[in-house]
């Protein structure tokens, strides 16, 4: 079922034209908060500030059935090919990010699914030996190499999981730029004697991360340090990083796995595992593996990822808000945005769907975000008084992360950065009139919250799947393909033909590089 | 002249129902590169992958004389009252970051700019002897509390000029977030015995800020050292942090120089003199200051922030972009999307002109980045092949900042950075085509590249002021005040409500917030 033949699509498109009115008075009652809000996991999804009613999310739900959004899902956790066109040459295989982590109850079936549980499984038995096989070495810090989702995910993650960091570790870093000062940055200051450095790249080729891990033995050799005793490699197996003369040791990435959904492969675990030990990523993959199922069970406001998937598409289809912010009122998902930033941005930034043809709709938003409060002194004014409008997804956590707070005037920081949150949520919806047309607040401008109790490991892997799949699921509905990124080849191609004339070796002439180069050699 | 009864304005609609097509075979020739770039001091714009040609510049620099955009710019620069609306109470004052680093040649002879002028002399004259009497003390770090502009500039300029750091300096580090964990993150590991905090709140009554100054304070005590030796205030005079029984030292702001403007004033130089010396933070405040000469000199494309301003406006108004993406190629400028994105949004995220009517128009969009390459690991499958089109300002710098480099493959890092910056740029404007749809690019998406041969403290303070006077022309084109920010009122409103109900001592019953407290007491 095409989006825009879905009968359900012409049903929202009418009801669009009239959307709730929050700025109502009373519009926002406790009746209301209390009937659109869901609790799955450790999360609880509160959406009384978007603009939808029950007629609304009653029409996504039938829109989502019809698109066969579930067994689009079900299809893809048990390892059935979802990355392909139809009649057009394309990679062609399942995605199967669900699988590294499906370790616990209710395994999923699918043949697919259960060899790549297997390959799992094995990587980590690697993993922990080899963690055990390191504890007299006495490292205390980590560096990963690596770009795109080697490096974005796992960087998200470590943040959010860093305050149940091991006592003997010290620090963990990241290298991703391909700028030779990223990674003089990171390493000039590390004890690189007590320093491992894990080098992620599938391909084993990825242009970046080869160049910055020559940059990183160099250092090492000069430190008079040798580097196979500190440099481990993920990466696809018998790729030309997996080479046991160069590495410690090396974990294999399956094929299946997308860059921007590898976080629980061994792409995210070895440092994961490293810094804070395997007891806390295994809560971490439970919480991820939990919500998997969850994703794969309702078709109705329980399936949490379907219901944040279905209000972005009402906010971008019928509402017709370009992009989508998330801001984390917590410092420990502050890196979050950048990771949804690729996920959501690389995965449905398509405009072609599965048939081949061109997509006569919206897809993928702009993703974009920093964290609440900060963000409040930054771009909240254009939040509440700008001329466009933005879906908004606030991520809160009722608990800090290490309880260490104040009291100033009666209330905790804790409570401050919570009244805040709640505070602009309910702002935006309702707006405020005044006679200073400067002091207006038009309101209806929506949002919706995700809440837990506390950032633990097993929260965190709760929010990991829950935006991997409401990112699938509008995949599924808008009937494109999520797991391809067939737009960065150009680049790549262009990018390797101006190397050839910075080497002074053009294979064929090309004027318009030749006077940018021209262009770059006169600046002064 | 309204921005809609501009009589440049419906030329420019009739040019961009045809805008010049980037994709024709030789569009972008080695002409058309030459013609369409300018240089201005450290600074290089390159916009021929821009959807331009001569006439639709002609016709932006006729809207923007028009609208008197140079006048404004000399208005703003001398000292008159910008930051007001007509008839409506408002702040009714100038806007004078300008005149904090007018210490160079050319002096703006207007009243209140020669004042504002005097005033930035006296503090930095306080300041550099504050930094001759703390000598002795051996401080090696620095924290500065501060959110909004006190925070985001300020770290997006030290990341820049953190490669002149002192060699006696260790670090330096930013709290903002009123979430505790932000303070204990950055306060833990750091030995405060040697740290000086500088507190910034124009105010001096800044929640967050007070609330983590406390924080900070308490866990000096518990490490048995004496506030009053390490803290410094950077606020307004007289205001609550004005106080020498409490700090060290204190610098003041001055009342017509906005948060998002204040990173030349004290906001900014405490923290950065203290890391790099007064000498690299004067080259810095030169940069600057003659970027604002450019602002106030020219009518033409000589006028670089004009010019970059006016391709904004070509993108937004007419054809229709709804963001603007700032993609530093160069680690150092890491933070800075982060900093224009308060400049900008909080300058131009307004719907009312200032003469109170609504702005029937697009204002300022969403400024949203990521530094390269690794953003185009990340987001650019939707900048190539997504359904929106977004404007995009890249920067690159010729060299690197540590010039430690390494030869992979016959080239360095540094050149493989700057031939993917010119081929992303390339591919963008370009396309491909294919008979796979799902391999084809369409091309005509535009950039500019806004190139300096180094990121020096020179450039920096060029780069900076080339920003905020873009975005102050942008108002002045629209018609909007770009210095007041109003819309962030109704959130802090809102917030002490229902900060009194979590003290439990409510001024009044408000049956939404209690209907959310509920929900969060609930949260297992």
């Amino acid at each position: 079922m095409q989006f825009l033949n879905n009968p359900h699509h012409k049903k929202l498109l009418e009801l669009a034209k009239n959307p709730f009115d929050l700025t109502k008075k009373g519009a926002l009652s406790p009746e209301r908060i209390r009937q659109f809000q869901s609790q799955q996991k450790a999360l609880t999804l509160l959406y009384a500030t978007e603009r939808i009613n029950q007629e609304v999310m009653d029409s996504l739900f039938a829109l989502a059935k019809e698109a066969n959004a579930l067994e689009n899902m079900r299809a893809m956790q048990s390892g059935q090919i979802v990355n392909c066109l139809e009649g057009w040459e394309s990679e062609d295989r399942p995605a199967l990010h669900t699988a590294m982590r499906d370790f616990f109850s209710d395994k999923n079936p699918g043949k697919n699914a259960v060899i790549a549980t297997t390959f799992a499984t094995r990587e980590w038995k690697k993993l922990e030996e080899f963690l055990t096989s390191i504890e007299e070495d006495h490292f205390t810090s980590i560096v990963q190499i690596g770009i795109g989702g080697s490096y974005l995910g796992p960087e998200a993650l470590y943040f959010a999981l860093e305050r149940y960091r091991k006592k003997t570790r010290d620090s963990a870093h990241f290298i991703a730029n391909v700028d030779p000062d990223d990674a003089v940055k990171v390493l000039e200051p590390l004890d690189l004697s007590k320093t491992l450095v894990v080098v992620v790249s599938k391909s084993g080729s990825t242009l970046e991360t080869n160049t910055n891990e020559k940059l990183a033995r160099l250092l090492y050799e000069k430190r008079g340090l040798d580097p196979k005793r500190h440099f481990l490699s993920v990466t696809r197996e018998k790729s030309p990083m997996d080479n046991p003369d160069l590495y410690r040791a090396s974990f294999y990435m399956e094929d299946s796995v997308g860059g921007r959904y590898s976080v629980t492969s061994m792409v995210g675990c070895v440092l994961l595992a490293f810094m804070c030990g395997s007891q806390v990523v295994w809560e971490f993959l439970k919480g991820a593996s939990d919500m998997d199922k969850v994703a794969a069970t309702f078709d109705d406001e329980r399936n949490l990822p379907l219901l944040g998937a279905l209000l972005g598409i009402w906010n971008r289809n019928f509402l017709g808000y370009p992009t989508l912010a998330v801001i984390p009122y917590t410092e420990a998902l502050r890196r979050f945005p950048a990771h949804l930033q690729q996920c959501d941005m690389e995965s449905n930034g398509k405009s072609v769907q599965k048939n081949g043809q061109e997509a006569p709709f919206s897809t993928g938003p702009v993703l974009w975000g920093e964290p609440g409060t900060s963000a409040q002194h930054s771009f909240y004014q254009w939040l509440h008084q700008g001329k466009d409008l933005a879906s908004l997804e606030i991520i809160g956590s009722k608990e800090s992360q290490y309880a260490q707070d104040v009291d100033v005037l009666g209330t905790t920081s804790q409570e401050k950065l919570l009244a805040n949150l709640f505070a602009q949520s309910i702002a935006l919806a309702t707006g405020k009139e005044s006679s200073n047309p400067n002091k207006r607040f038009s309101g209806n401008r929506p949002s919706r919250l995700l809440f837990t109790s506390k950032i633990t490991p097993y929260a965190a892997g709760n929010l990991l799947s829950y935006y991997e799949h409401k990112i699938a699921f509008q995949g599924f509905i808008w009937g494109i393909n999520s797991f391809d990124q067939e737009g960065v080849e150009l680049g790549k191609v262009l990018a390797s033909e101006i190397l050839e004339h910075m080497r002074g070796e053009p294979q064929k002439a090309n004027p318009t590089i030749e006077a940018y180069l021209e262009t770059l050699n006169h600046l002064d």
